[in-house]
């Protein structure tokens, strides 16, 4: 198995040395699995296998039956992150939180539109089909009988229930109408599946680092976060959540399986399996953010730990905000045996979700035209990833590894040690420039020298001049 | 001054009789102040006092400029509710709040689109401009800018807070736009304004009997209820409230101060003005839930306690969803001294309102024709509250006794002692009607001969086939 494991990493490494001297460029395409393996002596498997590495690498790219491709900026892209240090055996425990004044300083200062919005937790809005949603929604309104006021209480629209439900079979996942519960956005159906099955006092596990929304939802229900160490590319160290949850006793946990906010990693599908199990277990829930799960830039959607959930303890949320329609705030939760607490929840918190913006989408997703968007976004998301990963290679200085996510629209960057980058928030914000500083992913006082980059907006002349000037102030500090 | 009060009570107690023997009729002017003063000898004063009895009532009402007329049905009204008995000193103690379940069950029947929709919270979606604001919001939808989604986010879209401020500064309250959190409707605003002011464990003092989903926000954020007894016509007792300040020293107040849920009252300014500075001097701050504030059948809109706060402790909730458009859930706070908390909490929670739905509204009031479609939405439920209230004075048992709100849709029944209104409530579902059960609205074992009625729907045939069937069922009882 040893002898095998060098193999492929032989492979693998001899193709990205190809790839960043030059020998190969972008655009370019692989040898065939077949062609490869004849002209190595080694087995296909073996070729796959190192084929698959650089594809999580983010070096190169499966496009549909025509083979693998040097990904655009390879060549440029900076070292990749190191997986977290082995966690020893001393528990980090649980914290109390409190990190809502810093977020919410640092999302005000994304909010001015002459601010290039590095930090930004958004994508170009110039990516979604706003126009066509807006025509649909047009004609859909005009008819709209006025009892459908009533008719969208949660658990929301029919007719939208049906076609997300519609999608989760096409992916092969056993959910129909009745399983959803329509919210605004999935921050509303995490926060919904956070209060139905959590207690103030109560410990919750979060990756580390997380998603800040999941932080400030913890400290506003009174919950103590046990923030569990993430692998940039395959998301939370298994080991380390089992002995979390023998320690905490948590009475949640709550993560981001495909393109985490903010490393980018996925999970590869068997450890979502082990995940659902070990949980499963513990008989902890798993409250699961899947929100940039469309997003992805290999062949299929990687199925949601979900797919694996046999006993209903799995709350999958998913939204429309970042796939199709940013600011409608429409998004699900499919709560599993949790469902009519959080669709009652859901009736005595906010009653149900804007009826003109469900009944919109459910018309834009009945007449088709979705999935020819989705796979624009991801190519155009896809390039933009290179650009800037290319951008971070040459840009900045040469202790910076950054996160090579085979989707969603961010990137994670770690800095040499001693550059604090909430000290570089602040003077990129005076040069009119955002980022999002690593601290605000923590309850602990943890990733100061990191920084999450948003490569979901237009890379222009702007953008690259922001970016050079981003570079220069990090080289200062 | 005993007196006095005397005179204009039984000029009051004449005039009733007058219209209850049919002397006086629907529609019939009554005569002006002057000449009235002039009749019965009696001090101008005295005439206004008398007709603005009458007109809390709900026998009369006056039309602009023109003078006060018979309101419809007033013949047949029943005996109007009679004010609670004098609470003793025995203090009823705070309540840890249980009712969701029951709530929601009756919450389930009325969505049914075949069961008359006697206790239906939403009134009929037919008395506003939905085609109207259907062809604004597609007009506005097709232009809308991207990045609109950006700026909407949490406090919300500047030209509708722009709007909403405008209407407060014409009513006389100093509102500005920074001063407004646009909210999912008013539910929303009503929690985010409990959440951020509150702590598990606190008392809320709460009328007695309150809308039903103000003690789902208690049961679910852990806090208990306070019930201070109210008035029918006047609202809460003050003096009741003053004791259950000083004993329980809650975190918070929660009222409906004008056309409240379910009793229809209208607090008098002067004891709004009362209660503003009574909850200063206990520095407990005012949740004023004021959805119904704009359906007034009166001259004027009620001001709002809002209008007297000088501390910036009144949270003034309202919501465009019971005065204009249904389903667009787009209600607002404005929180005075707690309006960064709030704001904040919403961007935590549900991050913004609907854009779309938020533009639309915008554009709505920009254009004008609102306020007459409100004289026009006001002029058909004072009808239909007449048409129900005869109903309920012919077919309703001899000891019924109702209130006679100056706004809103609700009446508020008394049946004779014994009448179990939950059985009601099943024995008439099963005839296809459903009613609001008198439980629903407080956390204690109360209100058990009583229900609510919502008069907001159309009065046709079926609505009066389906109202003799109810007072037969009464009858059996």
């Amino acid at each position: 198995m040893g002898e095998r494991l060098k193999r492929y990493e032989a492979l693998a490494h001899d193709i990205a040395e190809s790839i960043r001297c030059g020998v190969m460029r972008t655009g370019e395409k692989l040898p065939s699995v077949r062609e490869a393996s004849t002209r190595r002596g080694i087995s296909a498997s073996t070729v796959f296998q190192a084929y698959y590495l650089l594809e999580a690498q983010g070096l190169i790219r499966a496009r549909d039956r025509s083979g693998y491709y040097v990904v655009h900026g390879a060549a440029a892209m900076p070292p990749e992150l190191d997986p977290p240090a082995p966690v020893d055996q001393v528990d980090p425990g649980s914290q109390v939180v409190d990190v809502s004044s810093q977020v919410f300083e640092v999302l005000e200062s994304i909010r001015q539109r002459d601010v290039v919005p590095f930090g930004s937790a958004f994508p170009d809005p110039a990516l979604f089909p706003m126009a066509k949603l807006g025509q649909v929604m047009a004609s859909t309104i005009r008819h709209l009988d006025p009892w459908q006021a009533v008719d969208d209480l949660s658990p929301g629209n029919a007719q939208l229930r049906r076609q997300i439900a519609l999608r989760y079979q096409v992916d092969g996942i056993a959910v129909t109408p009745d399983d959803i519960v329509i919210t605004n956005g999935a921050l509303e159906a995490l926060n919904l599946c956070l209060g139905a099955v959590t207690r103030p006092g109560d410990a919750v596990i979060v990756e580390s680092p997380t998603f800040y929304a999941a932080l400030q939802s913890l400290e506003r229900l009174g919950l103590r976060a046990v923030e569990v160490a993430a692998h940039p590319r395959e998301g939370i160290d298994l080991a380390a959540l089992a002995r979390a949850l023998s320690q905490h006793r948590p009475a949640a946990c709550w993560l981001m399986t495909s393109f985490q906010n903010p490393l980018g990693s996925l999970m590869p599908e068997a450890k979502k399996r082990e995940l659902v199990a070990l949980l499963a277990r513990f008989e902890v829930p798993l409250i699961e953010d899947d929100v940039y799960g469309e997003l992805y830039f290999g062949t299929s959607r990687p199925a949601p730990a979900k797919a694996f959930d046999v006993d209903g303890m799995v709350m999958h949320c998913g939204s429309f905000s970042k796939s199709l329609a940013p600011g409608y705030r429409v998004g699900w939760a499919v709560p599993g045996r949790y469902t009519r607490a959080v669709a009652r929840h859901k009736l005595s918190t906010s009653l149900s979700t804007s009826m003109p913006a469900q009944a919109a989408i459910a018309a834009y997703l009945e007449r088709g035209g979705y999935d020819r968007h989705l796979r624009a976004l991801r190519h155009a998301l896809s390039v933009r990833q290179g650009q800037m990963m290319a951008a971070v290679g040459q840009g900045f200085p040469a202790g910076a590894r950054a996160t090579r996510p085979a989707g969603g629209y961010f990137l994670w960057v770690e800095l040499p040690v001693g550059i604090d980058t909430r000290v570089l928030h602040r003077r990129a914000l005076a040069d009119g420039i955002s980022i999002a500083p690593g601290p605000m992913f923590s309850a602990q006082p943890r990733f100061l020298n990191c920084l999450r980059l948003n490569y979901g907006h237009v890379w222009d002349a702007r953008a690259e001049t922001a970016f050079a000037r981003l570079g220069g102030l990090i080289r200062t500090m």
